[in-house]
C-alpha cells in the first residue's frame, strides 16, 4: 500500500498550501469529437472552426466545460479521493479559450479549512487553476469538499472560511480577445433568439432528455482522468451502483439547454452550483433554465446572461425545492453561470 | 416553450423553400477514430493515409457514410423532428471527399409535398446538400418523410411528387479527382476479389455479426448531432426502448460487408433505401449483399458496382420479403448503392 | 461464402511463410483520446506533449499498448480467426514510438508449427512485426496459438518449436532515441517513487477497480480493427456472452497500475503473458504488480524495471495460483514486461 496514493485526509491540508496536480494533458480533435459524442453538444462556436473564426477566434476552442473537466479531473487524486461530499463551487472563471494542441495542468491553493464539530471530518476550500503550456491561467474556480480525517487525534486547524463572491459581476468575466458577435449568423447557430429576447425571470424548459448509460459516463469521466473509485467500480458501493461524476450531469444539462439557449455560446463564469441529488445509470436527464440577470459587455455585439441551469431526472419543469426548502428528490443539479450571447 | 424548437409540421413546408440547417461541424481525426471504434469499418482507403495516397487522394477521407451522417444529422431539427416515418432515399451522390479539417453544413430544398388523405399527415420531399467551408457541395440526396400536421385546418398544398431517378446511371456518379486504382494493393486492402470477380446476381453472406448496445448507438448518433428524441430518451416510447437511428444500421451493415466486399472502397451513389423494421438494443445485426449491376468508369483502374445491402437481426441470409411481398420481420435495412472498386 | 474470409486453418500455415496483414491504419489524436477514454491511462509521457518533450521525445507518442493493439488487430483475420486458444507471447519489443500521423501495418512470419496428438489442432508460432509508413519496425512479438485443422487428412508438418527467450535481457530492449529522464518532474508524473525506490520481489496492490461494460470493450476492440467474432456477437457463444479481447484486460490492468507505478512510463519489452481465465462484461478488474528485476540502462536517468502485472476479477491481491499449480479462477492475466523509469 505504501506506493499507491491513499489520497489526502483533512489533517493533511494546510492553509496556503499550493498543490501541483499531476498528469498534464494535451487535448486534440479527439477530445473535441468525444465531447460531442458523449453529450448532445451543439453550440456552433465549439462545433465549427468557420463559425469560431467569424466570431473573431482563431479556431473552435475545446468546449468550455471540457476544459473544466480536464482541470477538475486533475484535482481529484489530491482533493476529493477521501471526500465525503462535494459541497460547492464559486468564483469560477474561464479566462482563456483552450485549443486543440494545448496542454493543461492544474494547481490548487488551500484557501480555507474548518473542522466539523463531530471531529471526524472537515471542510477544505481550494482555489483551483488550470494552466496551459505557456503557464497562462485558462480557468479557475473555488471548490469546497468535506473530507474525512484519518487521524482523529490530529488537532483541528484554526478555522478559516474564505469570503467568496456569491455572484461574479460582469466586470469579473473574461471575454476572449477578439470575440465579436456583430456578424453573428443566427441561422447557422440554430436559433433566432438574441440576448435582447430573453427577459429576467424567464424560464425555459429544454424539453429533450437523455437516458444515462454506464459505459458513457465512465468513458467521459476517464477522458478527464478523474480517478474517483465510485464512478468506475461497481463493487465499491453496497448497492452495486456506480455514482455518476457530477460533471457528467453538468455537461449533459448544458448540452440539452441548446434547445432554447442555442446562442448562449460561451460559459465564462460559474457563480455556484449544487449537486442536489446523486445521479445513476438508467435515469433520464432533462433540464430547464431561468434567466437570473443580463448585462452588457464591452465586446462588440456580445451580451452577458446569467442563467440558472437545473438538471432533473423527472418531475415537472421549474420545480426546484419542496416546502421544506430542500431540493426535490428528482433535482440533480442547480447551477448558476454566466454565458456570452449575441446582443 | 416559446424558445425551444418544436420542429416543423407539414403545413410549415412550402415548395421551393430552401432551409439552411444549423450548426456547422468541423471534422477531425477524432471523428475518424470514433467512426472506426463504433463500426467494424476497415476499408483501407478510409483507414490509411498511405493507402489513400497510393490511390491518388491527398490523404484518407472521412468515411463516406460518416460524411452522410454529419449532413443528415443537421437536417433532423428541421425535417424529421415531427416525422412519423422516414419513407425513402433517392439520388444520393457523394460529390467530393471530406477530409479532416473540413467544416460541413447542410441545406435542404423542399421539392415535393403531398398531404395524405387522412388530413393529419403529409409527405415532404427534400433534396439535401452538404457543403464544405468552400461552399462546394460534398454530397446530396433526396429524402422523403411523413410529417404530422399541427393545424389540421391548414389547407392542403397542391400535391407535387418529384420525379426521382430510381437508379443513378454510372454517368451520374462523381469519381474523386485523381482516383486511380491501377496500382491497387489487394493484400493491404484485405481481399483478392476485384471488380471483375463479381457476377451479376451474386449474393454474399457477410457472416459476421455485431450485437447493438445502447451506449454505442447513442454515442454515434450524438456524434452526428442528430437530435431526434426517440434515439436518446428511454421515457419517450411507451415500451421504454430507444429506437436506433437508421443510419447506425446502415453504417454497421456497410462495415460488416467488408468481409466479402473489402474492395468496394468508396460509396458514391445511393439509389434508394428502406428501413424495413426498427432496430433496438440487444439485437445482433448481420448483413448480406447482392450484386445488382456493374459498370466501367473513366477513372484508371476503377469500376463501379451496384449493390443491394441488407441488414438483418437474424434469419437466413438472402431472405428479404415474405409471400405477401412485405419485408420479413428480421430485415432491418434494404439499401441500393453504387461503390467504386479496382477492376 | 467464397468471397468471405474463412480464416486460415492449421494446415494452411507453412514454416517460413510471411503473411502481410491487411488494412494499414493511420493513427491520430482521435485514437489517443479514445485510448484515454477507454482506460484510466495516466502515464504522463503519453498524456502530455510537454512532458514528452521534457523527456527528449518530439511529442507524446500513442500509448505503447495502443500501438500493440493496432498491430495485433491486423493479425487476427490471418492468425486467430480459427484459433482455439491464445497460448502465449514472447520476445515482445517496442522498437520505435508511434506518433499521431503514423500509419501502421503488420506482417507475421511463421516460425514454428506443431500438430497436436489428437490430429485435430496444432500450434502455430508467428513472429509479428508492426511497421510504420517508412517501413521501420515499430514493434515485434512472438505469439503462439492453437488453431483448428479443417482438413483432418492434411499431413502433419515436421514439428518445429522455436527457441524463445524466456526473459529479454536489458540489452535486448530498445530505448527511444533521445529519451532522457534526468530532468524528470515527479510531481507532474503523479508519484515520487523512482526506480531506486522499488525492491526486487516488492508487490504492489493497485487498489482501484473498473467494472467492464460491453459497449466499452467492443468500442476498444473495434478501434484496433480486431475482427474476432466472439468479441462482438452475443449469439456466437451458447451462453450469450461476449468474450472480451485479452488485450482489453492488458490495457485495463496496465492503466490501473498507474496507482503505484506512475513512473513506469514506457513499456519496452514483453517477456511473456497468459490470459489465465476469460473475462466477461460485469466483472470488476483489479490489478497487482510484482517487481521481478531491475537493470540500469545506457540512457540518461533511465532505469529498466521488469514487472509482473496480474489482473484479477476479485479475490485477495498477490494470490496467483492454487495448490494444484493452476491459476486461480479469478486471475485474468499474468503478464511479464519491462518498463522504463526515472532512476
Amino acid at each position: 500500500m505504501a506506493k499507491t496514493n491513499a489520497g489526502r485526509f483533512f489533517e493533511d491540508y494546510k492553509l496556503g498550501d499550493v498543490i501541483e496536480h499531476a498528469v498534464p494533458r494535451t487535448v486534440s480533435g479527439g477530445e473535441r469529437a468525444l465531447y460531442h459524442a458523449l453529450y448532445p453538444a451543439r453550440h456552433a462556436l465549439y462545433s465549427s472552426d468557420e463559425f469560431a473564426r467569424a466570431s473573431g477566434l482563431p479556431t473552435a476552442p475545446i468546449d468550455d466545460l471540457a476544459a473544466f473537466h480536464v482541470v477538475f479531473g486533475k484535482t481529484v487524486p489530491d482533493v476529493s479521493l477521501n471526500a465525503v461530499a462535494n459541497l460547492g463551487y464559486a468564483e469560477g472563471r474561464w479566462l482563456l479559450p483552450v485549443y486543440a494542441g494545448d496542454t493543461l495542468r492544474a494547481t490548487s491553493e488551500v484557501i480555507g479549512l474548518k473542522q466539523n464539530s463531530n471531529g471526524k471530518t472537515g471542510v477544505v476550500y481550494v482555489r483551483t487553476r488550470g494552466l496551459n503550456q505557456r503557464d497562462e491561467v485558462v480557468m479557475e474556480y473555488v471548490r469546497w469538499v468535506m473530507v474525512r480525517k484519518n487521524n482523529l487525534d490530529a488537532p483541528a486547524p484554526d478555522p478559516v472560511v474564505p469570503e467568496l463572491t456569491k455572484v461574479l459581476s460582469v466586470e469579473d468575466l473574461a471575454i476572449p480577445a477578439g470575440l465579436d458577435f456583430t456578424n453573428y449568423d443566427f441561422t447557422l447557430a440554430g436559433e433566432a433568439h438574441r440576448w435582447g429576447d430573453y427577459e429576467l425571470g424567464e424560464q425555459i424548459d429544454h424539453v429533450d432528455g437523455v437516458t444515462i448509460e454506464e459505459a458513457e459516463h465512465m468513458i467521459a469521466t476517464r477522458l478527464w482522468q478523474n480517478t474517483a473509485k465510485v464512478h468506475f467500480d461497481a463493487t465499491f458501493r453496497p448497492d452495486g451502483q456506480r455514482l455518476i461524476y457530477g460533471g457528467h450531469v453538468i455537461s449533459m444539462a448544458r448540452a440539452l439547454s441548446f434547445n432554447g439557449l442555442a446562442n448562449a455560446q460561451m460559459i465564462v463564469g460559474l457563480n455556484g452550483g449544487a449537486h442536489a441529488n446523486p445521479c445513476f445509470s438508467g435515469l433520464t436527464v432533462k433540464a430547464w433554465s431561468e434567466v437570473l440577470d443580463k448585462r452588457e459587455t464591452s465586446a462588440p455585439g456580445v451580451g452577458a446572461i446569467r442563467l440558472r441551469l437545473v438538471a432533473t431526472s423527472g418531475g415537472a419543469p421549474f420545480a426546484l425545492k419542496g416546502e421544506d426548502g430542500k431540493y426535490l428528490p428528482e433535482v440533480l443539479l442547480d447551477l448558476d453561470y454566466w454565458a456570452l450571447m449575441p446582443v
